[in-house]
């Protein structure tokens, strides 16, 4: 019995209406896509009123139960709807990222070879309480011709609804049919979402650590994320203060709960002496409350770090800091508590940050520079789906490129293996094109 | 506890081993990992008597246990033997995989960001009795800079064991550190090797479906490979009949044993009158054994299929052969039975070729040519290293490509992410260099 046979057949039902509607959505057109993304623009646009009461009668049955964070990121107010609708628009603004050809080679005269980029199938998206999460994700959805069956939290549910009623009702007025966007409202169609990898192609959580960590460790279907977000800075015995400091200040407190803030400080022990009192002195100006190996606290009068301080993502503003022998040791460290996702070197010696670049096993190494640089947007890609610590690629940030995958076709003329084989095989000529 | 908390110190401490060398190996240029490989291919040749006797004795102790088609491929012979030797030669001379520049880009004055290809780390190959594969993967491994922990069948013991003293012999005259190749030897090695995730990147399982099948459920590491191959071939009203036949026959017989041999031919119906029983006779003639449902048996003298055929890869001479009223019910059955692998239309009608490979969810969809051709050699890969029928990629047939993955890289002079944020946001120039 495979995992998804033991889901509910009502779930599977939808993923299978979900995947004959994004079989036929993968076939149009660039034009045929951009006019649904503007029909749905214009359909939350129409369904503003509806949309924001839904909202409120979220917030309203939810504001004694949930923290202040979680409710702000539940509120719907006018300036995060209009962000939400001029996100679809430029959604459709992004390159085609179907249809592309990768590979384009003769095999033989008339046998022509091509990897094709198209879309996925279906995605399964499961995020916590935002609503506006629905809007970005099916834009992406749809621009990359995948289907998607969407699960938000509990405390949303008015809003989500509300606002996927007004996207179907857009969808209804273009090529595209609306079941291609599903909704699902129950906790326990989560678990059953996390079984169906036959039907769904890939799980994007959003949502905290936690969270994403779960939904890792309960599906066999590929998931797109990260859980831990351990960034390391190392500055390095031939740093430049100036830039040391300015680059430590901002990767810690430029926005400390983002997944590429640093959480651990690690300094070349021949400039520790001149570096640490000085970045110290600006940190605690910032609130950042320090941890230090025993090193690190001789030179400081701050708190001890223990060992399980280097495996903490505090998303807060506290750093711990660890004074290093060498450029090895600090390689050693970040490959041994890292979490693969960013680590970054500062450097005015070219030789040791290509070492470290080369040596850094993570998505992002970086030299003299910020590790808040991590982002999609940032790296150019006009969308980030998420950032993927996993070794295999998509990893790192991932723009529209992570919702496709890629199909070889050939095109023969009664072409056969056997022609190819044995004795007198004719030489295939591999000729790109 | 994680799951790699759960398997033995001791191969805890061989993967680390291993990887360690591989970060070494990982920074190595292109020519002297080509002259490990060369150094490689000498003590192979120098240890040509000791393993062919370790194979001997393999050979010896195992006859009476193992079938014919397993013992000829646990036997070494001179000439299998020179083939891989050569094949260690000509892994040297494929492109270099490590150090492509994917991605080059100016984000700012100064702010260079670049995706470059990097090694995975560590590959953990299991595979069934064939010790020649120890040779090709190991080459290929480490022209594609990571470690490989290898675990060979039980019969093929001593020649493992001779081949990858060899390979360490050649490697300890380099610059690579043999510590980047490790053999396993017992069977409670695998599943604990299963459980690295921590350690190892890739798995790469050789050997039968049900193998493959076993290994790709019990473990949270990526599996390059694939358990079924079931492919189809669909013969289109608009077929060409001289064509369709040639096709088919190729598909069937040139290897039937082919995870890329057809396993169930669909025919529409308006040509199934013409052209199953000039089909048949030829197919009757190879031997080939049909199996019909209830429309092709009113044409044919066949045996019945029953819905088990339908998803049933023969890895014989057998073939299941359905009639359908559309392209539509054609596409229908392959996605539902067909394992993703490659599938493939006859047909003049080029709009049907064109609805064929959109909706036909394969690896590999082809119009008139063999199924057979879906190999990484014939692609122009210059070696295959599995093939995927995963969604994601790499999918298909998978060359050297499919043992790296990349990084982002940022070179920066100080740059903060906070100039390029809030009120004063510089913006970014993302200029393509």
């Amino acid at each position: 019995m495979t995992a998804s046979q033991t889901a509910s057949h009502s779930l599977i039902e939808t993923a299978l209406k979900t995947r004959t509607a994004a079989m036929k959505l993968a076939a149009l057109s660039t034009e045929e896509k951009n006019q649904a993304l503007e029909a749905i623009a214009q359909a939350l646009e129409a369904a503003y009123t509806e949309i924001l009461q839904a909202n409120a009668a979220d917030c309203e049955a939810a504001k004694s139960e949930i923290n202040t964070a979680l409710y702000n990121r539940l509120k719907l107010d006018e300036n995060k709807f209009r962000a939400g609708v001029a996100g679809v628009r430029d959604v459709a603004k992004l390159p085609e990222p179907v249809g592309r050809v990768q590979i384009h080679r003769q095999l033989d005269d008339g046998l022509i070879l091509k990897r094709v980029s198209c879309p996925l199938g279906v995605l399964g998206v499961i995020f916590e309480a935002r609503p506006d999460a629905v809007i970005q994700i099916t834009s992406l959805a749809i621009k990359s011709g995948n289907g998607v069956i969407l699960k938000g939290g509990k405390e949303a549910i008015r809003s989500c609804s509300a606002i996927v009623q007004a996207i179907k009702q857009g969808l209804s007025q273009t090529v595209i049919n609306p079941d291609v966007v599903q909704l699902l409202t129950t906790r326990e169609e989560t678990m059953e979402l996390l079984k169906l990898d036959q039907y769904v192609d890939l799980i994007i959580p959003r949502g905290s650590n936690s969270f994403v960590r779960f939904v890792m460790e309960n599906t066999r279907i590929p998931v797109l994320g990260h859980a831990d977000g351990i960034c390391h800075l190392y500055i390095d015995k031939s740093a430049d203060i100036a830039k040391a400091i300015s680059i430590t200040v901002d990767a810690k407190t430029q926005y400390p709960a983002a997944c590429n803030a640093i959480e651990t400080l690690l300094v070349h022990q021949e400039i520790a002496d001149k570096f640490l009192p000085q970045v110290a002195t600006v940190l605690q100006v910032k609130d950042v409350e320090l941890r230090g190996d025993q090193h690190s606290c001789a030179i400081l009068d701050i708190a001890s770090a223990t060992e399980s301080d280097w495996s903490t993502e505090y998303s807060d503003l506290i750093l711990s800091i660890k004074v290093v022998d060498s450029l090895e040791q600090a390689i050693g460290h970040i490959n041994t508590y890292g979490s693969r996702h960013t680590d970054a070197i500062v450097t005015e010696d070219l030789e040791a940050a290509k070492i470290f670049l080369n040596q850094v096993n993570a998505a992002g190494v970086y030299h003299n520079c910020s590790t808040r640089f991590a982002d999609g947007f940032r790296y150019g890609f006009g969308a980030e789906v998420g950032i993927s610590t996993q070794q295999m690629p998509p990893r790192g940030p991932v723009g529209l490129e992570g919702l496709v995958t890629y199909k070889y076709q050939i095109h023969g003329d009664g072409h056969i293996a056997a022609t190819y084989s044995g004795r007198d095989a004719k030489p295939f000529q591999h000729r790109d094109l």
